[in-house]
């Protein structure tokens, strides 16, 4: 035994394990802080420390008194383009959510002022998302009909964006942003892809002129409604609309082909709602079908918090409104956040920005406004449009208030096809065909839970199919878990190197000797797995071997844990009944360069002092090496 | 560029991905048949696989051909005494389930035959459980109370049986045994020591002799009932029990110090109730406080598919009772016989193993059975007692059909206060407080998770015992999948190793290179993790330098995804966009080892073009190498 030892060229730290604390700490910062937020404010002198304190809870005392007039201006653009946004996005997502279109525009005046002072993303621009408008008709709708009874419907609304901005804020404070990892781009892309084919199809009410449709949101309900209500179609509306939808799809490719072109993209909606708004007004198009969205007052955000209603009766509808969408809109805002502070090499906190978004929607509640996040054309037109810092958003928002007290009425005479198109045209952007193609060709799972996720929504229920879909997702999560990769290793020729004989046929495998290279962590959910899986792989190797002439008996199994990145006691107890079987087979057992964690687990359950130190290697190369001369002493005929 | 390609000594293999079939094939076989049990079948002639096709189904055309009477010695004697044990366990919990002893003893008597003709383990010994026993009468008891109206109680607990039989076949037939893996070993010992708490403490009104009781289950209230009723306590019952329950571990005491001395505490149980019953019956024990079982019927089990009852008020709790009781029976019958399989190097297909349970459940709810499984306590007795095979099955049902026919009415003067005794001492031993500790010292999280099994059954209710420890356990499976470790790696002086930093500090990190392995499979759930993780490491490692003398940037991030299982679409876009901030920030990036899955992807999804196939390396010290080479172009006068 002592000659195997003194040929192992390289130590293993056999160093008894960390103190209980220090791991519970790290695990602990791992789990919650993995971006370090606090690392700035080590070696800094106590005032400063409460500078930066405040500067890093609210980012604008951090880029204000840098600001420049030269940024200004990039600004001043950026944000006028997303307020000329604001206006017909605003107004046509409230349709969708069944609120007065008003309610649209107060929420592109309030949230944005939050978002600019606690928000930490430069380019985000801050609007109401379709999505989320339509969750939040399909759940409260259910209850109250926003026809029958708008008023309460709308402190219905109010409601829930008070649950979602607390939801929000609590999930910040929490550090539990991870939970919003957990929705995964599939899910994101089939989700999306669903509720604009949905939305889409609503859309045919406002481009016939239609008067009666379907409170059903599903696919099939909406078509049969379009069909069944045939014969309120006005040929007039629809050319309209026809004419809109093309113009919009029109700059869009033209901003797409040409980034010059890009500013006509930005303003063709609101251009689409003057022209409109201006035409219908002209030849009154009310007499010829062609409906309008009537009475807007004049005026900035009342207050809303009177109207906050927490009556047990619709408790549980305003929370699940309020909940899911509070996730979809992190989903979508958080993800967006990410990406363009990537282009720009920034780096942004996601949990300090949900609790950004619910702050934003804590008082969007409180002052007459819906759901709000970052959505994802906004913002690629702030970021397009020049957008240096939050100060667009507060550009935009001036912009609004404006627009509320002095323009309002003029948006009156909107018509309602015009905003169907726009609609229209914005959810078309979201289907995303070639996102799908990719996932199906790079992994057909992924494709299965973007699918399940898109005709789960488009064909029972927006949340039907999230949940589908998130289910998919978890159990997908769960199967990597409880099935994990093992693979038998060779030497690759020339060289130390041990590799998958699966992925490089040309690596050899040493006779007598079974190389298994383990993934993932070892614990309850695959411990079974791995155990019956390491004894098929020593029977298929024996097979293998009885049936060609040479009689070479596996007498090595040689366990490489390089991957394995932690295991818990079922898992330890596993290796330790394997050994012993193995042992009672007449098969040594050896583990190879188990990581920190692994091995202080396995000092500490004492399986190290089972196993034997000398069995312990820190390469292949070595526990390979040690097992040759082993099996040399035992047939010295045989030169291996 | 060419140079660095040439300097790379060994081939990473870009093969083509494979076909989808092959790798939805081996999945699916991956997932379902982890075990390859038909791997028999290969290369065999029609009529030979017919055969073993029949035997690899029906286990006892397997071993009974080759059965030999030298084996028939050691099964007649473990059969005897097991069915020793199994008279008073029998009836010991059918009391706990709060049904008629006599089900207890015809719950011995078909099951095992069963069992004995489909199931693959041979140390196994069949019979019924307590925790189950008791979880039946929480569950149903809650519905119908088992006093008043014991005849429904009863037919409810052969349905939840039924219910169980066919949850455990279809898990079986589905191969979904899987499933039965998440119950941690953890979990198991956390909660059959808070039954075994909770049961003792149920076992005071026997010992005290008392007449009422509560109804509920948790430790507070049966142990505030049982001062309550404080006027009841009869002291010859204590005193009795105490006799008994001495007696009953000190056999147990000398049987696990002295292997010679084994059946002693094999038979103890039965000979308790034998002096208990001769004693109450001369000394005319009712008159003195000392209850006794009263009616047990002549006959074996008459048919009782007739009271199944699916009655919809009763199902559901019946449905509860069923498939909770199914998954516990399962985790204890299959990790037990597995155990004992190991112990002789035999295998045990754990599907195959659940029909048979479901088989002998379904067959058993038939035949005025209920709930049985392999529990631990009879299977070791069984194995200790030199069981060769399941005939010592037959034999125990043979012996208990004997004792039903001829001997049952005898038993009808057992004392409750002698199986009492006999299940306080049965639960004593189920309480591993070694166990327990072991788990504090080697994994803290295991030993909360043991905990909450502990304190939610013994002080909540089974149920929500149980649920919070799974949820625990699974909540600890998706932490392990949302923060997989990462670390950084040195060289190991003299060699070509690269190890983590931090486990061993004499590792030599490269200047101007940070080296990172990451662990486990990246995506959606930890690829936000992975990505700030990235990060921080190179400002961890750039502000390190900024603070030394040298000015050293990071120049080369190389990621070594020797860990990394697989990958999913989210994955890959990270580190698409990871790779895209880096090279803006002039650091390359390059990847170690992807091994074949992830390979796969990252060629389908185009990663590996975008990298170039010169920036992925088989080993670390190739990359190292190549990467000091282009450093040392850029800076020919820095020798690094």
């Amino acid at each position: 035994m002592t000659s195997e030892i003194s040929h192992q060229q390289h130590k293993v730290s056999f160093s008894s394990p960390r103190g209980f604390l220090t791991t519970f700490k790290s695990d602990l910062k791992e789990t919650f802080l993995p971006d370090d937020p606090f690392s700035q404010f080590h070696d800094e002198k106590p005032h400063h420390r409460l500078r930066k304190g405040i500067q890093y809870f609210i980012p604008i005392f951090k880029w204000l008194p840098n600001y420049k007039f030269s940024m200004f201006r990039f600004d001043l653009l950026a944000g006028i383009t997303i307020a000329s946004l604001a206006i017909p996005q605003g107004i046509s997502y409230a349709k969708l959510a069944k609120i007065p279109p008003i309610i649209g525009l107060y929420s592109s005046f309030v949230p944005p002022f939050v978002y600019a002072v606690f928000g930490d993303s430069k380019h985000l621009a801050v609007g109401t998302v379709a999505a989320c408008s339509v969750f939040i008709a399909e759940t409260i709708g259910n209850l109250v009909s926003p026809h029958d009874d708008p008023a309460l419907y709308l402190h219905l609304v109010f409601t829930a964006t008070f649950v979602s901005g607390i939801t929000q804020a609590a999930l910040g404070f929490l550090r539990l942003g991870i939970l919003v990892d957990f929705l995964s781009h599939s899910t994101i892309t089939g989700f999306m892809g669903g509720t604009a084919i949905l939305i889409c199809l609503q859309q045919l009410k406002g481009f016939f002129g239609m008067k009666h449709f379907t409170k059903n949101t599903d696919a099939v309900s909406v078509f049969r409604a379009v069909f069944a209500y045939k014969h309120e179609w006005r040929w007039e509306s629809a050319v309209a609309g026809i004419i809109f939808l093309i113009f919009l799809q029109f700059t869009r490719y033209l901003g797409s082909r040409k980034p010059k072109l890009f500013f006509i993209s930005a303003v063709s909606p609101i251009l689409v709602v003057i022209v409109g708004g201006v035409f219908a007004y002209l030849i009154h198009g009310q007499d010829h079908g062609i409906e309008i969205v009537g009475e807007l007052k004049k005026g900035i955000n009342p207050p809303s918090i009177q109207y906050l209603n927490f009556d047990s009766k619709y408790i549980p509808a305003v929370i699940k409104a309020g909940t899911v969408t509070s996730f979809i809109a992190l989903a979508e805002g958080i993800a967006i956040g990410r990406s363009f502070a990537n282009l720009k090499n920034d780096q942004v906190d996601g949990n300090k920005e949900i609790i950004a978004f619910g702050l934003m929607n804590l008082v969007g509640s409180f002052t007459s406004c819906y759901l709000t996040t970052g959505p994802f054309s906004k913002t690629a037109v702030n970021y397009n449009a020049g957008a240096k810092t939050a100060m667009s958003n507060i550009v935009m928002a001036v912009c609004m208030g404006l627009t509320l007290v002095f323009l309002a009425p003029l948006f009156s005479h909107t018509p309602i096809v015009a905003l169907s198109a726009v609609i229209f045209s914005a959810m078309l952007g979201l289907i995303k065909y070639d996102h799908a193609i990719h996932l199906f060709k790079v992994d057909k799972f992924d494709f299965c839970i973007c699918l399940s996720a898109f005709f789960g929504v488009a064909f029972i229920t927006m949340d039907m199919g999230l949940m589908i879909s998130v289910g998919l997702s978890l159990l997908r999560a769960l199967l990597y878990v409880a099935r994990p990769a093992t693979c038998k290793l060779g030497k690759v020729p020339n060289s130390t190197l041990y590799r998958d004989t699966e992925q490089y046929p040309g690596v050899a495998a040493i006779p007598g000797m079974l190389v298994l290279q383990l993934g993932s962590p070892i614990y309850f959910a695959n411990s079974n797995y791995i155990r019956e899986r390491i004894l098929r792989w020593i029977r298929d190797e024996q097979s293998k071997f009885s049936n060609s002439e040479e009689d070479i008996k596996i007498e090595h199994v040689l366990l490489d844990l390089t991957g394995v990145s932690t295991i818990d006691v079922t898992g330890i107890e596993t290796l330790i009944e394997l050994r012993r079987t193995l042992e009672g087979r007449g098969i040594k057992v050896a583990i190879i360069n188990p990581n920190l964690k692994v091995m202080e687990k396995l000092i500490a359950s004492h399986f190290i002092d089972k196993i034997g130190k000398e069995n312990v290697y820190l390469s292949v190369g070595d526990a390979v090496d040690c097992c040759k001369l082993s099996l040399q002493k035992l047939k010295p005929n045989d030169a291996v």
